[in-house]
C-alpha cells in the first residue's frame, strides 16, 4: 500500500482508483446513512466526501454501500468446503471477515491442519482470521488425530492470521482449575480468548469469566444471554443451520447493551449457504424480526472490529480497508456488488474470483485404519436381557440414554427396525488402533441400509448407522474408499457418496457441486 | 495472581478477600445497576452474586458501587505534579486509570523522561498507561532539550506501561505526507494511534485519518464532532482547565454513537485537580449538562478501555481487576471510598497513600543557560517605526499579530504599560546556545513586574514577560536558581516562586502545597 497516493487521493490532489457517487453510505459508527461520495485507492477508503475525479467511477444510484459484514464465530469445516469455496459462498453475501475456530482439522492433523487452514484464507478475497484451537481432543474418551497443548497453541498464536484463543470448551477445566487448560489461557493472555458455555450461569458463570473469557455463542435462553452481558461477555448470537438463537436472543438487545452483541453462524451447511446466507442472512432475519436495520449492520461489522481488535475493519471510513458491498433494499438486503480492497470479487450473488484446487498429499490421505472384517462389527450380547441405547433429541446436541431388550441373533445383538433400533459403529481412523466401538441407536428412523461419515465431531473417526452389518460394513469401507467422507449404501451398494478427502471433512469440488451432492445424498 | 485461588472464591469455595454487600452495582456493560454483591479476592473481582463469606464484608447500604473511572488523555505534566502527586489528587476522585501523553517530559529530556514517569507511574496505585509522544520537538523554530524520531518511539513502544502512538499534533506532516512523520506512524502500525487535529475537516481530515488515527480530543465544534465521529474516530470529549468542550459536544452524543465517545481533560492545573476533580468533575457536569449518569459512566470507563484495549477494566465484571469506588448520589457523585485491586486507596477525598520523593539528579537539573547579562535583554530598535507584536487572544491557543509602534529609549524598544505593550522574552535552557529570543506582546496587562516560567510549550525554554528590563532579568534568574519554575518580580525583588525543579516542569512537593503556592502566585 503506498501511503502517499492514498494520502494524495484523500486530499484530492490525485485521482481515486475507483469513486462511488450517489449512493447512501451506511454509517457503522454512528448508526447513520450518509448521501456522499465514497474514494478509494490503494485498496482503503481514501475518503467520503467532495470527489469527483477516478479511473472508474460508479454511479450507485441511490442504492447503498456497507462495509464488508464479517461473521464473528464459525467452523470453515462445517460447510464441508475448504476455505477457498466456503469465500466463494460467503463473499458474494457481502461477507469480507470471519472469525474461524479451526477445530475439525486440528482435531484430525493439529497444527498442520490449521496451517492448511491458513493458506487457505490468504488465497481469497476476504479476510478470513483463525483462532488457536483449544479443546483438542474435546474429549479422551474418544481417539483423535492430534493434541494441542499449550506450548503449541503458544505457537499458533505467534502465526500471522491467528488472533486469539478460539472458544473454550472445556468450562469445566476453566471453574475447576484444571492445569493445562489454565496453562492454554494463560499463554494467551492479553489476546483475545473466545468462549463456549452452553448453560453456565451464576457463580459457575462467574469462575468460568475470571480468565478474563470475552465472548459466548452458545447462548439459547434470554435470561442467560442477560446475565452473559451483565458479566462482561459479548454476546455472539447464533444462527446456524441447527442451532438457532436469533429469535429467543434479539429481544435483549437494548440501546445500551448493542455495542457488545454481535452475530455470528457457527456452523452452516454448503446448502445453506448457498440457499440462505452467510451471517448475511442473520442481518436480514434480525431486521425481519424487528432490529433496526443500521444497527443489525452495526452488528454484523463494527461490534465484531472492535471486539476482535481488527483495525480498519467494520466501516467505511478513511484508511478502512475499501471491502464493501452494495444493495438496493435496506429491509431486505442482498449484495449486488461485492469489493475487496477496492476490488470487484462478486457480483449477482456470484463469486468472480475461483482459486485453483490444492492437492496436498499430507491433506488428502489421513484415513489410516486398521484392517477388519465385517465381523469385527459384530456386537456380542451380555448377560444382562437390556442394552444401553442413545436417543437422538430432535434439533439438540444433547442425547438421552434409554436401556432396551434388543433382539439377538446368532449370539450378537442387532436393530431392530420396528423400534427404530438401529447399531451405531465408530471406527478409529487416526492411528489405526482397531478400536470399534458398537452400540444402538435410536432416532434415525431409517428402514434399511446405512449412513456412514468421517465428519464426526470432536475427533472425526468413522462413524456409521445402519439397520443391518452388511450395509454399515459397506458404507464404512466406502468412506475409506474415498478417504473421507459421507456415504450411503444399501446391503453391498453404495447408493451415494460425497466424498470429503480432506482430512475426512471437506470436499475438493466447487462449493456448487458440493451443494448438489448433498442435496442428492439428502 | 493466584487464579486457582481467585476460581474457588468465584465458584463459592473459598471466603473472598473483600465482601461488598447491600450495595447498588453500576453495570457499565449494560448500563443498568444491579441489587447485588461484589466478591473480591486476588486483586480481581471474583464475583457477583450470591456471596457471604469473606475476611472482610462492607455493607454499603445502598450505596453505589462503580468501576475506576479512566481519563482518556492527559499530560502529567500539565498539573505541575508528579506522577505519584498526580495519582494522590486522582485517585480520590475515583479515577484509577488514565492515559498520559509525556510531552512535555520528552521536550525536556527525550526517552528518559518518559522512563521517569513510568517509574513514577509504576509506584501509585492507578493503572497511569502512556503514550510514546510523537512530536518532539514540536516545532522546529525552537530549541527543545531533545528529539524523538521514528526508532525512538519504536523503542519505548515496547515498554511495559507503553501502549500505543501519542496525539498526533503534526497534522500538515500526516496530510501531506512527511516522511519522518509517516515512520513515526508506521512503526506504531496495529497500535492504538491518538490524534490531534483541531478544525480539520473534510478532506485533509479524510487524510489525516488514511494511517488509522483513531481518536481526536481537540474538537471544539458540534458540526467538527459529528464529522469525526462519521469518519471513524473516537470522539475525546474534553473539560480542561482552561479547554472547555462538554457544553458544545455533549449534545453529539446519541444511541447510535455513544460507544464511541469518552471523556478526557488533556490539561488540568493541581488547583482545579484539588478543587474541581479529574474525569469525575467531567462526568457530574455531563450530568447536570442532562447526560443519564450510566451513559456518562460509561464514557468514563468502559468506552476507553474498549479504544485502548485496556483487558480487565471499564467494569465491574469477573476477572476484571477490583478497581472501584463507592459513592451516595447518582446525580453528584463524589467518590466516597476507593478501591484499587481491591486495597482501600482513598477515604472521604484523601489519599491513604504517600509515596517518597525520588530526588534524581539527572532529572532535577536540567537547566542549561550560557550565561548572559540584563543588557543581553536589550532589544534593539530598528530602522523601521513599527515592530511586530503577538497578541494573546482570551481563551484561545491561537495568538494574533499586530504592528506597533513602541517607545524607543537609548536606542531599546521597551514596553509601554498605557498601551499594554509588554516585553516578552525567551531564553534558552536546554543546550546553553546562548539563543535569547526578544519580542512584544500585549494582553497581560501587567502594571509592573514580571513572570517567569520554565513551563513553555512545547519546548519549554524561559519564557518571560514583564514590564522593564530589571524585573525580566530578576524573573529569569528566580527561575534558574530554583532549576525552573514560575517566579514573579517587582525590579530586583522575588514576590513569588514556585520551584519546579523536576525537568523544569513538576514539583518536588506534595499536591496539597503546590495548590497552596499556585493559589498565592496567581
Amino acid at each position: 500500500m503506498d501511503l502517499e497516493r492514498l494520502l494524495a487521493v484523500a486530499r484530492g490532489d490525485q485521482p481515486a482508483d475507483l469513486l462511488f457517487v450517489n449512493g447512501q453510505v451506511i454509517n457503522t459508527f454512528t448508526a447513520e446513512i450518509e448521501q456522499t461520495s465514497v474514494a478509494i485507492a490503494e485498496g482503503r477508503i481514501a475518503g467520503l466526501g467532495d470527489y469527483h475525479e477516478a479511473d472508474q467511477i460508479i454511479d450507485l444510484q441511490g442504492r447503498y454501500l456497507a462495509p464488508g459484514l464479517i461473521d464473528g464465530h464459525l467452523h470453515v469445516e462445517s460447510t464441508y468446503l475448504t476455505p477457498e469455496e466456503y469465500a466463494r459462498a460467503a463473499v458474494p453475501r457481502g461477507v469480507l471477515g470471519a472469525i474461524a475456530d479451526p477445530h475439525e482439522v486440528a482435531n484430525v492433523r493439529g497444527i498442520a491442519g490449521i496451517q492448511y487452514m491458513l493458506e487457505g484464507a490468504r488465497r481469497v478475497p476476504m479476510d478470513l482470521r483463525f483462532m488457536a484451537s483449544s479443546c483438542v481432543p474435546a474429549t479422551h474418551l474418544e481417539t483423535s488425530g492430534a493434541d494441542l497443548e499449550a506450548h503449541e497453541i503458544q505457537q499458533v498464536l505467534g502465526w500471522e492470521g491467528v488472533i486469539g484463543l478460539a472458544e473454550m470448551m472445556n468450562f469445566p477445566g476453566v471453574i475447576y482449575g484444571d492445569p493445562s487448560t489454565l496453562a492454554k489461557l494463560e499463554v494467551a493472555a492479553g489476546r483475545v480468548k473466545d468462549g463456549h458455555a452452553p448453560g453456565v450461569t451464576g457463580k459457575q458463570l462467574n469462575a468460568y469469566l475470571c480468565p478474563l473469557i470475552g465472548s459466548d455463542h452458545e447462548t439459547t435462553a434470554h435470561d442467560e444471554g442477560r446475565e452473559k452481558l451483565r458479566r462482561g461477555m459479548r454476546l455472539m448470537i447464533r444462527e446456524g443451520s441447527s442451532e438457532k438463537n436469533l429469535a429467543e436472543l434479539l429481544p435483549l438487545v437494548n440501546d445500551g447493551n448493542y455495542h457488545r452483541c454481535l452475530f455470528v453462524v457457527d456452523d452452516r451447511s454448503a446448502l445453506d449457504l448457498l440457499n440462505d446466507g452467510e451471517v448475511d442472512a442473520v442481518v436480514r432475519k434480525a431486521i425481519t424480526l424487528g432490529c433496526d436495520p443500521l444497527r443489525a449492520l452495526q452488528m454484523a461489522t463494527l461490534n465484531t472490529a472492535v471486539y476482535f481488535q481488527l483495525e480498519g475493519l467494520g466501516g467505511i471510513a478513511p484508511g478502512y480497508r475499501a471491502n464493501c458491498f452494495v444493495f438496493a433494499d435496506l429491509q431486505n438486503m442482498h449484495a449486488n456488488e461485492v469489493y475487496y480492497g477496492g476490488k470487484l470479487v462478486a457480483q449477482g450473488g456470484k463469486a468472480l474470483f475461483q482459486p485453483s484446487v490444492r492437492h496436498t498429499p499430507q491433506f488428502l490421505t489421513t484415513m489410516n485404519v486398521r484392517p477388519y472384517t465385517r465381523e469385527d462389527l459384530s456386537l456380542p450380547a451380555t448377560a444382562s436381557p437390556t442394552f444401553p441405547v442413545i436417543e437422538v433429541v430432535p434439533h439438540q446436541i444433547l442425547t438421552r440414554r434409554l436401556d432396551e431388550a434388543p433382539p439377538v441373533v446368532d449370539g450378537a445383538i442387532v436393530g431392530d427396525v420396528s423400534r427404530d433400533l438401529l447399531k451405531l459403529v465408530v471406527i478409529e481412523r487416526h492411528k489405526a488402533t482397531g478400536n470399534i466401538g458398537k452400540g444402538l441407536v435410536r432416532g434415525f428412523q431409517l428402514q434399511r441400509g446405512a449412513l456412514a461419515t468421517t465428519v464426526a465431531h470432536d475427533s472425526h473417526n468413522i462413524v456409521v448407522v445402519g439397520v443391518d452389518d452388511r450395509s454399515i460394513y459397506a458404507a464404512a469401507r466406502a468412506v475409506e474408499s474415498t478417504e473421507g467422507g459421507l456415504a450411503v449404501t444399501d446391503g453391498d451398494t453404495v447408493l451415494g457418496t460425497l466424498p470429503l478427502p480432506v482430512m475426512g471433512l471437506m470436499s475438493l469440488e466447487p462449493l456448487e457441486s458440493v451443494a448438489e451432492e448433498l442435496a442428492k445424498l439428502d
